[in-house]
């Protein structure tokens, strides 16, 4: 299922015009008292696996680090500056493009705005050049279209969600879980210090999260993921 | 004992002036017919585990990426450009300096030299603005010192040695182990195909493999390592 | 009102700490078959003018080039790559740092979200190493907000919303409006040739716009806008 | 005649073998006590609007920021990175070749010997990857060719014709003109602190310039520019 | 007289407060069918080891590489890439005054002005930064001022005054000398391929050329040299 | 023998298929108290004019700037940053690539591991794109495969090898020559202040220098290069 447990000759009998990669990528983040540093990467690689499983993707090995910004101040975090993040994303996606895969999924467990900015822009010089269709998005991209169901509308970074989905991955790494907080963040400001407006780091309700939410929304990322990724390799790259 | 499965607030009670993170990098690349593409990762994330479990250091979230030379044209390598490579380090090593980590060993499965030296350079940028103390390293740096014990004076690349370590960490990985093979490497050349010369990818004799061997090099490394990072720590930090 | 109208005595005298800098971005971009290439550019010259008429606060020398993205391959689109549209308000955010300006506001009549990152990654460059608050924005935030009581919920590029206010502000330079067109984009997919989803280079219905809509939605955005500046202003830089 | 007052549609059917287009180029920067810090901005932006009327050329969206160099650090300049000028010509005159213009005058109100390398060295990159002609140029290079006639030997910057060109366009943005001051600039000295050398920022008698003066030197450019602007479309580009 | 000729510890007792270093810069540029690639490296060298002798100056190694233009696609010409000049500037120029070296004059023999450029936006970084004071000049500077006593006044490249230098310097280095030859150069144009308007590469007269004005210009260049060096060195530093 | 003694016309009738350019790169670094700035400059110099006379190659103009490390803190020592040393290697061998020129030694007198990382990197992207092969080399890769015959095993920077061969090429420039000392580096520890570890800045024995042993091991590197160049050059290019 990891790419990276195939021999050199595995790998290229494995590798044909159908084949998809999934690149699941985390960050090193805070993510309140309650989640650990990684849980933006335990989330997209849980996801990745079950959609390998059902498709036969390939996993690509996971990048653990992005870029953050409201959360860096915080102890254990460590953010890519954006330029390295785009340089890896481009050299990984290129890594895959010269190898013959032709369908690639980045698959970003960490979806800051200007994160997803550089996975989007590296994706971009790859698709311009090579004949690969690419894919960049995040779990919550699909999972905050469904939070009206889940969620109160206000939940975010380490909110109900995000700790139910820790809880059924990695129940051991969840600490005491604290009650609800919502910043009040100034609109259209770049802020020099962010921690004073979410000073305990989180977004959202923890203490209303539970393992059925969980299995809830990852059972509807993983079904809107099998979904397009079956119907894009069945169409044909590059049509 | 990996980092990132520690809490914001775990974290920051934890890391104090003697606590030392491993930061272990690897690389999907070509390792002949009989070893996976993560051979350069599995090694040294094994190394830290066990040097971690003896001094209880803390493992940075491994790359699994690398700067790729000869092995770069193979099916399955993905090589980092150098540039990324050197701007990943430098961003991890600041990252852990800012959080007031003061010893880190950066420990590279792979050992190319044009990757160690992005690993140093990046590294040296660090120890000039932080007070922080880094060491940069392959594990092969210590396993080939004690080369004679252990294997012919020209196992390389997928060889003897690397062979016995995957058949111990993995042997699940490992496939039908080929005969000797000695490439003629031109001397001081810069090559455009380096293929021609180790048309099969591997350097030494992957059939005098054992695990027993595995266990010696491993246990060698091991307690090099301990040694080192004790008295470092010992000694304290920028003395 | 525009800052480069003064001598550099005048501008010396005039900033104070309470001095508004509002800098306008625009585009060369395709906007459908009726709309000129510089709409991105003609809308927020004019929320800046209305909004410095009302609130004294001065408008630095537009830039009517951003970076474009699925309408950077239609024929009069030029596009700023990411890197230089980063690189130049860097720049000129910190000239005016440097020149004591504490409060600016970058106004981007351009929404792409990766547009929209380059133009926050500078700022963050700016409120982390001098002492001054930036907001970036566009006015397209403020009028997406009023969506529902102005046009269809798919309104977009060159659509009813953005038809009107061009009607409102260069009533010559709109040419016959087409219908309405609905594309319907790939999710998540990043496209080598995204002319295929939308041929005609818009999104919505031109043929909805009036004049009436350009005045209330513009009306929604001064207020806004004059009352977080006023707001802001009154509180002191830094707070 | 600005370029981006056409729809797509007109753009594409404008743009033909024959077609010019004029890029303006200023700055944002100290003039004295006496003009504005767009005085360099409205020069160019005067000529070109006259060129293009004579001879049909487009004219691209007006940059109004520069390379500074010993106006650097009086109030109201902002200068940009040289890199930074150097990159956005770059980008703009690529995507004037992408949309098929085959002819292009960079031209320039501020006329830096470094400041016009970076255009200089932008354009070179564009000849070199497209066919197309470009031309580099300031103003100023034709003006200070017929100096003897209209001002004194040692005018400079913002002394008697620039004052004079600025009283002919926007008279309304001239202050009170101060007497003659030649700064005795050290030779070959790169200057840490160049304001020490004119501290009032202009360098040539302001009190000499009249609006006769203005028309005739822009007469003269205008002539200049049109004369050799029809030869070269006449000719036929990459002739 | 050469820097590079003392050891550390030398270097160290001979650098004072009033120490001046001279950094010559050449070329490996095309000359016309008469003169060698090394044309503007030899004429600086030339002129540093003779003000050197006056002056007690010190001279860093050459600089036998520097930014080519028109001449670049002749045979023989290598040119670096306009960046690579300055980063190389730069970095021995702050390695000359983290030496604490307070006097620097940069000395290229070839005068193109974007080559020029590069020098100056390197030595602009290094006294915005450091205590030091640097003069970047060519030698043509001075000898262009004095052209009309000694050449026609439309001489140039590999022209009547070079060429009179390089017989001065090394005669066994002058070939076969053509006669008068005036390129018509386009104005303002950025030319794709300079080689028609000079097809053998040179401008002005070989032909006229003699040792005596040679030695004129050089004694010319020598003593305004050692005239405003010994007088910068008399007034003191950053003064 | 010097590539830039040659005119334009007589370069391009030299250079045919079997043209070897030996280009030497040198650097201004500390050598101990008994060694010039200038000691990594004159061993390659030397060697290369040695190689030069016996196969007929030409020599392109040294570089006499390198990367430094432990020796950068000394005085008068002038490190290049690394990647400057990787552009000014990456031209020059460009430049000689575009002039036809396919076999070219890089033969750098300074070996530190960084420092050649950078020329190895150069040269791989030039025979990546021309049809050239390239050698990147350091004269001490040959000298200390031979080590046992000629000095300690620990002979290092400045020591019997190093100061034997400055002995015998510029004997005017060895002053005192200090007793052996051994620094005792820390393994694979990246050092902030190198100094420490061997504060008279060599490593080795130089009073044990003599010239004869300094003639054995030119000799030796003579004879390992004239050979493998005429092996290249007969089997010929790309071959």
């Amino acid at each position: 299922m990891y790419l990276d447990e195939l021999t050199t000759t595995e790998f290229k009998e494995r590798i044909d015009s159908k084949t998809m990669v999934i690149w699941p990528i985390g960050a090193v983040e805070e993510h309140g008292p309650h989640l650990p540093l990684s849980t933006d990467s335990l989330q997209p690689e849980h996801i990745a696996e079950r959609v390998a499983e059902r498709t036969g993707a390939l996993i690509a090995p996971p990048l653990r680090y992005g870029y953050l910004r409201q959360t860096a101040p915080f102890p254990g975090s460590i953010s890519l500056r954006w330029d390295t993040l785009r340089s890896i994303a481009l050299d990984i996606l290129m890594g895959l493009a010269k190898n013959d895969v032709r369908y690639i999924v980045v698959l970003s467990g960490h979806a800051g705005r200007d994160h997803m900015s550089a996975l989007r822009l590296a994706a971009l010089d790859v698709v311009d050049s090579h004949d690969v269709r690419i894919w960049v998005m995040s779990d919550y991209d699909i999972a905050y279209a469904h939070m009206d169901e889940l969620a109160s509308q206000d939940d975010g970074h380490a909110g109900t969600i995000e700790t139910s989905r820790i809880m059924n991955i990695r129940p051991d790494l969840v600490k005491e879980r604290p009650g609800p907080f919502q910043p009040d963040w100034p609109r259209f400001e770049m802020l020099a210090e962010p921690r004073e407006y979410f000073p305990d780091g989180y977004h959202g309700d923890p203490s209303a999260a539970d393992v059925e939410k969980a299995r809830r929304i990852d059972d509807i990322i993983v079904e809107e993921m099998v979904r397009f990724i079956t119907e894009a390799v069945d169409r044909g790259a590059g049509e």
